[in-house]
């Protein structure tokens, strides 16, 4: 490639950088079966990760997609499990109809609880989420104990959230915490395997949002 | 997976957790060419991605480890290109030795200044750095633009990074904006093709800057 030529595209706008991509991912996808609204999610994870295997590793439970959407219209809370999920997310769609993105990872009770109890700050975050925000979207990029702990809480009856998008990557607990909420019946978007992490929660968010903004 | 038996890991401490990963890590990865030195960024982002294909597409030039450590140690400032980037890096050891993370793309006058000249924040963001930051390391997971504008002003001598770190992820000019960085005979970072990403900048960075650390 002649660094010349290269410079063109520098003008060209991240609307038409974004449009491009996804007409490649497209392409390159070829024929599936995901429903419509689903591949939406698949499409946005595809382009933030540029990694085909990680977007056909997504799970949906049937009812997701428009349990997400219909939490992000009732301007239910978001729920970020690491800071880097809530900065990627994108705000103002979630603001128009009155929601927001929270992390309670680093708040001083928080870490001082975790301490207390010898545990991790993501399993406390996650019990102080589930008393704050009722029909919340938990988006877990990272802490596998987070998912663990909701997923405990869930059977317990003591969270109820809108929706859980449980991708957390990693070596240590990652694809089993997965395999775990593949088995509760609420809604959920996952994936299989030990891939994930923040800016897969992050494009499956924005996914949602952009849906929930296009019904108006 | 009984639930029960997998309860017993939340309250392995996160420090536990990253042994046993890079154990796993370095047991699968096998055999490999990388110097000691480079072998500890590669295992370190592929702990971000869980993308074994993703780390063995690294490609450092021979001085950019050292140059990066130095950097660090210097107390030069890292340049982030988003704020993913920004918040995912940790801090205490940076700080230890004077350093910080910047991230310039929503600086008020850089939105302007791109509304003004019809072109992308990221370009903008990229010159606003050079000018405030000799010596940086840039820490590109997001914007082929960035890491373009960066190689046009190396080689106009107008920056002069300590390290680029340039691994944006996507389908429109990141592959390409590597392959120029690629011809640059300056420290860089990079890898081969469209992956990449904020967590493979951060992981990026907190390897060397643990090199660093542990250098006293």
């Amino acid at each position: 490639m002649d660094f010349q030529t290269e410079f063109k595209p520098l003008t060209v706008q991240p609307q038409e950088i974004e449009e491009k991509s996804f007409d490649i991912i497209t392409e390159e996808f070829g024929p599936h079966d995901y429903p419509e609204e689903q591949y939406k999610v698949v499409q946005r994870v595809i382009h933030a990760s540029a990694d085909f295997e990680l977007g056909r590793s997504l799970v949906f439970h049937p009812d997701a997609v428009r349990a997400g959407i219909e939490a992000i219209r009732q301007g239910r809370p978001v729920i970020a499990d690491v800071q880097m999920v809530q900065v990627g997310i994108s705000k103002p769609r979630l603001e128009k109809f009155g929601g927001d993105v929270r992390v309670y990872i680093s708040d001083p009770d928080v870490m001082q609880e975790a301490k207390r109890l010898n545990t991790t700050r993501a399993i406390i975050a996650t019990r102080k989420a589930a008393r704050e925000a009722e029909g919340a979207i938990y988006a877990i990029g990272n802490a596998p104990t987070a998912l663990l702990e909701l997923i405990r809480m869930v059977k317990a009856g003591e969270a109820r959230p809108g929706l859980i998008i449980g991708v957390p990557v990693g070596f240590v607990s990652a694809a089993e915490s997965k395999e775990e909420l593949l088995k509760l019946d609420i809604p959920f978007i996952t994936n299989i395997g030990r891939k994930g992490g923040s800016p897969v929660a992050v494009a499956t968010v924005n996914a949602l949002s952009l849906m929930a903004e296009k019904l108006g």
